[in-house]
């Protein structure tokens, strides 16, 4: 396989295109699309959101120190993408993207009702690293649909075909699913 | 849509299922699959990977501070699995798989040749978050495979469908390309 390098960019794909939800009041609040976000750590559950120092939503959740990470959908890929394109500051992303805020259990930010998984989350360390800050937050609750609930034993059951992930420039559906983990060291009992 | 509140567990899906390599001499050279990774800054491009103490890669890129991620595609699900699973305490990973180590062009790490894309990475911090240890990096050059280039102008044309995912338990194929990043603005003007 022959290898060309290339200069050195933000490649780690494919990742989220979570709707993060911000603002503490209905006059704040807000929705940004970000990729840069994941878990950093399991016990305590902690994930974090990098986003640019100029962007609306940067503000909120510096002052607030919360926020809801909200997942896309294929149903929401035009919202996501218009709530990671254009500013708070210009729309009421809520209104004009037809979605509902609702309040979240333990944060005040609210969560996207028409997103299945709402991940409510407290910024415990906000760290600078160049074009981003990385907000450092600890999960405090989820909130997830009954439709991704297996009525049987309570557990979450993930409607993976439903969800998306931004790959290089793309909004791209989940396929196929390949295999459950741990399937390698099973067969070769 | 009735929601069901859940303990706090990490539950940001989909995510990569990095195959990262490490190791400075061939003595070590491990690889462990990762999904607590991402890109955390663009300019300088930064990522970072969260491990385990215990886990075998950890204490090599803790030494050597330099890892590689190395794209996981459908193709190398089995080996992405076991490479997660297994230690490199009782396997040669690359060996065990039919992977070929070649060395890395600015690190001293080997990149995963039969991976489509390799990122060298750089660390630059290791915070301490309880389970898992996030190690924070800059990216220092990228390899990609000529099937992964645009011939007509030398840039990155991701293979979308031959990418996989890790998503609460499963590992799935990137499906449909649903939208490219911007389509919703585009389509207001």
């Amino acid at each position: 396989m022959k290898k060309i390098n290339k200069k050195p960019t933000p490649l780690i794909y494919p990742v989220p295109a979570a709707m993060v939800s911000c603002g503490s009041n209905p006059e704040e609040y807000n929705i940004i699309t970000i990729a840069w976000t994941g878990t950093v750590n399991s016990i305590p559950p902690m994930c974090y959101v990098s986003i640019r120092k100029d962007r609306y939503s940067h503000s909120i959740i510096e002052k607030n120190r919360e926020f809801v990470i909200n997942y896309s959908t294929k149903n929401l890929v035009r919202a996501a993408d218009f709530c990671g394109r254009m500013s708070g500051r210009d729309f009421d992303k809520f209104k004009e993207m037809n979605l509902t805020p609702k309040k979240g259990e333990i944060v005040s930010v609210p969560i996207i009702e028409e997103s299945p998984v709402n991940i409510e989350c407290k910024v415990t360390e906000i760290k600078e690293l160049g074009s981003h800050d990385m907000f450092l937050a600890e999960v405090v609750n989820i909130q997830v649909s009954e439709d991704y609930i297996d009525s049987s034993n309570g557990t979450v059951s993930m409607r993976h075909k439903e969800l998306m992930a931004y790959s290089h420039g793309k909004y791209v559906q989940l396929g196929e699913i390949l295999e459950q983990a741990g399937f390698s060291i099973k067969k070769n009992k």
